[in-house]
């Protein structure tokens, strides 16, 4: 029975291998070459645990949170990385991205395979404390990479200060400091050019 | 007070991406490139999440075995990867560690500065359960990536089943059950011709 149940553990932790292979727009800080997604989960896991401090919610388990941002991406393996900007392709991601959940956690035992779905499904619903912060740290992130990189992939997708605006001010449902930093940030990338106003 | 703080906090969040530039000897599941400290350090945290019931302590912090695996490896980005096989290399590897960790650690506030540095010693003296399980994660993670490349890295530079068996046989520190399971891989991939005998 043991051998059987690490027999499907280690095959979950083989196939999310794949995530190293999910590129995402985003480019590391020296804008060398696009980030993946595993890359990203490390840094957002890293973020949670230096920035719990900033949580709206004062009484949070920011294990849960870790958790969640270790996984959050995994369904990508399947989905594909979505650009945030395509109306398009953001229509049916949900629908693509259940479904890679259904694949994918169901390599695992029946009750890891739960924790991992509910974690994941509590990350995408955005309505827990733990959720929030998650996603505040999942829009920061990018945030900084693109300041860091004077705007690179923002140009390279003609985004504008609204755009980035609109889509990063649930940073606020999750910290009220980080959200003010990262309007200082857009506002900064507004005056040195790196995003258009 | 609290901008500064946040700053130093931002500071090392933007230091520590140059850890996704720094390569391992180990490959990727699919053999197509070298794997970096950030995407191993991802998949550990992820192992520890899904192995934690084959800890050889029950009484075990897994929360901070996670935050372990997650930053063991930040010190490279000054100290570069040090090949586990390299007898030279390895015996100044400490010295350039510890040089790396004061610089790095120190970008934080005071409090996580100690906290980050405490927990990195920690995994170092290998003492406390958490630091022996994160170990066998560490040890256990390549040894997959090289069978499921068949030995890529092995060949390359002809390592021997003797070898890994002595690199790995602390993993039997943190779990039996991953070391029983280690050791099957060890076997299996000397009859496959994946490692020297």
């Amino acid at each position: 029975m043991e051998k059987e149940r690490l027999k499907k553990q280690i095959e979950f932790i083989v196939e999310i291998d794949k995530l190293k292979h999910i590129y995402r727009r985003t480019y590391l800080m020296d804008g060398s070459r696009n980030e993946n997604d595993a890359e990203h989960s490390w840094h957002l896991a890293l973020m949670t645990l230096l920035l719990t401090e900033y949580t709206l919610e004062k009484e949070i388990d920011i294990c849960r949170v870790i958790k969640m941002v270790l996984i959050h991406d995994i369904v990508e393996i399947d989905a594909g990385d979505t650009f945030c900007y395509d109306e398009k392709a953001q229509k049916d991601r949900s629908k693509r991205e259940k479904r890679a959940a259904d694949r994918l956690f169901n390599i695992l035992p029946e009750d890891q395979s739960q924790e991992l779905r509910s974690l994941w499904e509590e990350f995408e619903e955005r309505v827990t404390p733990e959720a929030c912060f998650a996603a505040s740290l999942d829009r920061l992130q990018p945030l900084l990479h693109n300041y860091y990189t004077k705007g690179y992939a923002w140009k390279k997708h003609n985004v504008t200060s609204d755009m980035v605006f609109d889509r990063n001010k649930h940073i606020e449902e999750g910290s009220i400091t980080l959200w003010e930093y990262a309007k200082e940030i857009i506002e900064d990338s507004v005056k040195k050019g790196y995003l258009l106003p």
